[in-house]
């Protein structure tokens, strides 16, 4: 269903290894890991599972904190960045790109899907 | 013992509001909140004890998912910005900016505030 969407947002990114659009409830809807980049860096629907749980907290945060609404969430490691960006109350984005990658550009390219792939989750 | 570390790196950015120096367990060394930014979205200090429990716990994720050290976590909301570095284990620097402001060299300037600071937590 959005395989396409994640597969071309995967692509255009150097350094990008995988995306997912997750539930908050830890079920990926549909995700893309690049060719050759299996194995445990590329293992974005594990990494989105843990990661979206506690993004779900933040967002509860933000609001208690009367900062709005949670927008997006950048996680570096020394192995992986994650840019998730979430799309409705229910789901996010979440795309995976190695060290060497530019995270601005990530965080740019995730942004253009966004609009596309919550159309279709809202329909 | 670290305010006018803070104070430069919030003074240098556009759409700075505040920084801090704060402990995984919620204790601010030291924090700068820039004038006239005072209120809600300044209040970095809670919002870095709040989004601190939630990054160590993001930490604890990252080694599990053997994707080695969280470095930093950027959590963007409607009305602020926070960039959080890891320091040390028990240390991070959080900084809070605008929506207006430019998060890219945020995260340039939190980065070479760093080793300074850690040189001075380990001292």
């Amino acid at each position: 269903m959005f395989r396409e969407s994640i597969q071309k947002l995967v692509r255009r990114l150097d350094g990008g290894v995988a995306g997912v659009v997750m539930g908050f409830d830890g079920i990926a809807i549909d995700s893309y890991v690049r060719d050759g980049q299996t194995g445990h860096v590329a293992d974005i629907v594990t990494a989105s599972m843990e990661f979206g749980h506690l993004v779900g907290q933040l967002r509860g945060a933000s609001e208690r904190l009367e900062l709005g609404a949670l927008r997006e969430v950048t996680i570096k490691t020394d192995k992986l960045t994650v840019v998730m960006l979430l799309l409705t109350k229910d789901y996010f984005l979440a795309c995976g790109i190695l060290p060497t990658g530019n995270v601005g550009k990530a965080r740019y390219l995730v942004r253009m899907a966004a609009p596309q792939i919550r159309a279709e989750l809202l329909q």
